[in-house]
This record gives structure tokens, sequence and C-alpha cells, in this order.
């Protein structure tokens, strides 16, 4: 019997899944909607082809089961179905199909495995309906906080309301709670959204941790002036004062290593050719997969900011908006990640993910780890993101290994 | 006989003017409207009081007349009449005052002069209603563009229309050109709108030269990326190359007498937190009262920006999209005004103008010369634009001296 080519069925099976979409360019496929009831169909469908029970829990997730012995615990797969909107093909969704064609090539091979298989598709990661997302695997985790039930979306619908029209019953959620005793890990396969693998020419990278983010707003105060009558000496120029920490930011990022820094937005006053811009209010988010990193770089900056408003006579309003701790990846699967990858687990490339994912809220729940594949040109959220049929071949390959390699490694152990 | 409170005057003057405004925050007198009508007839008055002899001309002018002896040249005087919205009650207006006051002064002093004095209130130098400006200056040096009489207003009305609802007979415009051999010079008045004078610590200033002003539209363009997933590395990130632009424009404009660099306006795409900028479109402003010194500083930045693209691997469309040459005032002018604001002409501040005046359009006429007097904190076009009484009245005494001073030196001499 000849081998099915896995990479060109991923393809197949993801251009059905892009048809479950809004019209327009791209997928737009949002949870609780038309598009998520058409794309469980189609994901019901492949679970099956590859063996699986499948069951719909009441926080939306599409949970496709391959039971192991009686009582042995599970090994949870997958990602979220929903995308951005004019979003791509692969992100997420590749997540739920490529494990699902590494349990159907394991089958063809006649493996029988001494643990139970969950490839789970959650009802929403982007968080584009509703201003809160991850309640999948919250629910999980035990962790979903059940006031989210009451956010609404643009329409003014309650998430409680959106769960119950697709046929949920939200109330049930707490009851989802996983005894983390029956659960071995979850892993997660993504596009990488960047193009840090497409540089190195390598197909698949293993993820060490999910970088921790924080961001801070931060308004400079000058004082707005005539350009033709206020000499440079008299200036309180806001902006200079912003173009100083923009690049001290810049700066300390390339010259540490692990650290991201971007200055994403900046907006004067009064912002006219001929004025000393008097206000500079502009956002600086650090990203690390090392919380002490990203912390001692914020604090650096910060410190930063108030050297360059004292030396230039500017008001300095600078605060921390946000922070999210960085989530390490288990150090045994990321091994066993990185032995299937490259059989020897040497030279497999590792890198943080600079993005939140599942696996964030997971890892209240398991060990987690993350294989990433690599993208065309790191385009991701737009409807030219493409993965490659052999990159995906190789992540179910890879996938596979792994799940052989976890039936061969003891439950839970740092290896 | 005491000596008037020539200060005080002034202040009661401007204030009587300051309420030909549109209702509102502080002074609204747009050109040939009622409110121009209004200040027409107060400054008619004053003129009058002045000893003048007081006309209208086509352009919209008024202009008050000290004949001289028959066939004698005119010293011509004077600022602009309008303001901008919820502008002040000095910047322009206060041009024409205190030459009234001066020659009022020099009347009760028994002064009589070997040649004629016209003082002159142009309708328009603000440009806020039509998109041209100084046509009154223009007309009498024979540079107006009758083209322009076609432009509108925001409410549609042309320029044409605007004066010949207020009675003018634009038509006669060309005629309204002097000859240069009868006007001796132009001599205005105006506050700093600067804190140069303020922190010098001194009431008066002499202007060396307007500056030339030159403008340039500029856009860096990168690749904009997700702030997580791109490492500083392989970034192309368009702030970062305007923040070294705008800091680069900053130092060599520290660096080089008599220029000025504003980097007024920035707009960046994406523009949000979790992105690296992809696009910043960004201004560049150089004024310098020496047209080489402006010019070498667009050419040297111009490269800069060159520089700071190639090695950022960024796009750059930078283009100069104004330039006006700068102008110089008349040296016997400013030995003059020296002259009379310190006695022995030492020691008396000399400074550019950053912004420009009447005086730029009768610099195709005669010799110019300005005058400034210092302003509370360098505001001005703002309704708390102040200058106190006793600036005033230094500035009146200086032009009487001026005024005087004219009548002993040889006229049109290089002194």
């Amino acid at each position: 019997m000849t081998e099915p080519d896995w990479g060109a069925m991923a393809q197949d099976w993801l251009a059905r899944l892009a048809r479950c979409s809004e019209p327009g360019p791209g997928v737009t496929r949002l949870p609780f909607t038309p598009e998520h009831r058409a794309a469980l169909e189609v994901l019901t469908d492949m679970m099956q082809q590859a063996g699986l029970r499948v069951s719909l829990d009441a926080a939306g997730t599409l949970i496709g089961r391959l039971d192991g012995p009686r009582g042995a615990p599970a090994l949870l797969m997958g990602s979220h179905q929903d995308s951005v909107r004019e979003g791509g093909a692969y992100d997420g969704i590749m997540g739920v199909v490529l494990p699902l064609l590494a349990l159907m090539k394991l089958r063809e091979g006649g493996v029988r495995l001494p643990f139970a298989i969950e490839v789970l598709a959650f009802a929403d990661e982007e968080g584009v309906r509703f201003p809160t997302a991850l309640m999948g695997p919250r629910a999980l985790a035990g962790s979903f906080d059940m006031a989210a039930l009451e956010l609404r979306d643009r329409d003014g619908v309650t998430l409680r309301a959106a769960m119950e029209g697709f046929g949920l019953a939200p109330g049930e959620i707490p009851r989802l709670k996983r005894d983390p005793a029956q659960v071995m890990g979850w892993i997660e396969t993504h596009l990488e959204q960047g193009p840090v693998l497409q540089q190195a020419g390598t197909s698949l990278g293993i993820v060490t941790a999910i970088c921790g983010i924080e961001r801070h707003s931060i308004t400079l105060t000058g004082q707005a002036a005539h350009g033709g009558t206020v000499p440079m000496h008299l200036r309180r120029d806001a902006l200079a004062g912003a173009a100083e920490l923009t690049l001290a930011a810049e700066d300390l990022a390339r010259a540490t290593p692990d650290l991201l820094a971007t200055v994403g937005a900046l907006q004067l006053r009064p912002g006219v050719v001929n004025a000393v811009p008097g206000e500079a209010v502009m956002t600086l988010e650090i990203r690390s997969p090392s919380d002490r990193v990203r912390e001692a770089a914020g604090t650096e900056l910060t410190q930063r900011a108030r050297e360059i408003a004292q030396h230039r006579n500017l008001g300095l309003d600078m605060s921390r908006s946000y922070a999210q701790p960085a989530t390490p990846c288990a150090p045994e699967i990321v091994t066993l990640l990185s032995q299937a990858v490259t059989e020897d687990g040497q030279g497999a490339m590792h890198l943080p993910s600079g993005a939140t994912h599942d696996a964030s809220a997971m890892a209240d729940l398991c060990p987690v780890g993350m294989l990433f594949t690599d993208c065309r040109d790191g385009i991701s959220h737009h409807p030219d993101e493409y993965v490659s049929p052999r990159s995906m071949s190789d992540a179910i390959e890879a996938l596979a290994r792994v799940i052989r390699h976890y039936d061969e490694a003891p439950l839970h152990s740092a290896d």
C-alpha cells in the first residue's frame, strides 16, 4: 500500500475548512456563528475519519477522542477553530487538522497506544467577537470566569446568549474542569506567524516558552510652539523625547537576548508642519519568554524615560497598563518534540512564541508544548497566510513520532 | 504740559480695536467682514487724531497720510488689521497703532518732517479666510497676482466678490503700484511671537531678516509586523527610522547658528500597540535668515534620511514641498532702529524673524526693517497674547526717534 501524501491531504482538508467563512477575502470565522457550525460539521467528519469519537462540550469545544485502556489518562492536542476577520486558512485550525492526520498515519501503521488521545478544536482564541477569549482551555483548566458570559459583541449579544443560540449550556462550564491526573499534556501545533523558521531554512521549530507581555502607556508633555519663533535651545519638543525613547527601546532589545520591544503607536499634538509638538502619546510593548528579562527591561526603559524627560524638561506620565507572565513549555515535551523533529533531538530549532496561544491557558492544567511550522514570509492574520504541504507533512510526521515516544516515555516525567 | 502715558494709550486703543471681533474667545477679525469694517472706522478716527488724511485703497488697505514738502517721498509704516480665529489683540494691529502714537508724540513735540509719512493697515496678512494673503503690500509692490481674486473662502465666496461687497474695486489693484523713487522704506512693528526678548529681559529687538522656509514631505516605508513574532534583527521599523531622522534634524539645528528645524507631524501605520510600524509619514520644516544655511541643511538632512533608510532597509520618499527665500532687512534701517533703541546703537538685540510678515512682500518695493516688541511667554495667535504698556511705550519712543533720524539721514543711503 502506498503511503498517502499527508501534506497534500492537510492542504485539502484546510481548503475545505476555509470555505466555512463569511464572504470576503481570506477566512472570517467567528465563534458561535453559522460559519463555526459549518466548520464543526466538517471537523466532525474528519475526526470520524481519523477514528475518533466526537462530542461538543459546554464551552463549544469540539472533542475527538480515541479511548485508551480503561482508566488511562489522555494526551490532549489541538488548537482553535476561529479566525480573525479576513484572516488566513491556517492560523488555529491547522493545529486541529495535523494531529488528526498524524493519528490516521499511526492507525495505518497499526500502532496501538497505551493512553487516550483527544484532539480539541476550541471555539475562540482570537477574541474578535467578544472582548474575551480562551474560554475552551480555561474551562478545562477550571480558570474560566463565569462573569465573562455577560460580555457583549458589537451587536449587543451576550456571550451567554450566543452560546445558548448555538445549542450550548454555558451554565455547565464549571463541570468541564479536568482532573490533572487524567491529562498527560497538551501539544499544540501552530504556524510561527513570524519569519524565523523560513529565514533559518527549516520547516519546524520547538517552542521553549510563550512570551510574557507588558504594555506601557506614555505621555510626554512639552510646550507646543511656532516652528519659526522659538529657538532650538528654548524648545520643549515632545516628539524629540519620544524619538529618544523609541531608539532606547530598540537599542535595549537588540542588545538583550530574548527581548522584544515595540513602539507601535505614537500621536502628536498639535501635529502640524509648522509647530513644535507639545505632546506625544505613545505605547511601549515588551515581550520575553523570561519574566525576569521582561520586567528588568520595563524598569530600565521607565528609568530611561525619566532621564529623557528630565534632561529635556518634559512632563512624563508613564504607566504599565497590562502585564501577562510568560508560559514556559514543559522541558519533557520540548525534549520529545526535539527528538521527533530531528531523531536525536540535536539541531532542532528552538524559539519562543511571541504571540499568545491556547497553550497559555492549558498550562494551568497540564504540561504544555508547541510545535511551530514555518509560514511564507512570516505573514499571518491575512488572506495571504500560507504553510506549504511539505512543512505540514513534516509536522504530521513529527507529531506521529511524539505520540509514539509518549508511549515509551514515563508519563509526567521530566526527562 | 505733562507728557501723555503713551503705553497706556496704546493699550486703550488696542482694547477698543479688539472689540471689533466676532463673538468668542480672543479676537477674530477676518478681511472684508463687518468686523473689518468696524476696525476701519476706529482706525480712521485714530489716524485723524494723529493728524493724518485717511483713504482706503482698492486692495482694502487703510492709508493714513501726513504729506511732506511738495514732491517729497514717503516713509511707510504699519502692519495688518486682521487676526487669526480666536487670536490676540496685538498681532498685526499693534503695528498700526504704535506708529500713529509715535506721530502724535512728534507732533506734540513740534517736529516737522521733510518727507511724507503713511501709516498702513493692510486687510489680510494671516490668510485665514482665503487661501492667499499679503494682497495689500503686493498691490503696492506690483506683485499681486490678479488670478487670486477668483479664490474662494469656505462659504464659496470669491475674494473678488468679498472685496466688491466691501465697496472696493479690485479691478483697480494694478494701479496701486508705487513708484520706488517715492518710497523711502517700510518699517513694521510687531510682537516677537516668540520667547527670545523676554528671556533676554529686553522690551525691543531689531529684526535682521525674515527667515526663508522650506518644507519636506517624508515617507519611510518598512514592513508592518506582529510585535511578538518578528525578532529585532529582522524588523524594518519605519518609526525607528523616523526617530533617527527627527533627532538628526534637531542635532543639526542645535549645532548650526541661525537654523531652525522642526518635525511637526508624524503619522504611523498601522499605529497599534502590538505592531511594528510599517509606515511613517512625517514633515520636516527648516527655517533660516540665510538661504545658504537653510539649503545646506535641506541637502544634509535629505542625505541623512537616505543613509538612515539604507542602513535600516526602509523605502524613502522625500520631496521638498515648499520653499520661500529669506527677506533680509535693509542694513541702513537696521542701523537706524538700533540707534533708536539704544541711542548709540550698541547693545541693541538683533534677531531673525521666524514668521512671515507684510514686510516680506514690501521688500519687493523698498528697503524694509522691523521692530519687535517682547510678548508674554512667547504666546501669540491665542487669546492670551499680551504686550505690556511699558514695552509699547518703549516702541513708540523708538519709532519717534527713527522718524526723526530718517529726517537727518540721507535718503536711501546705506549708512
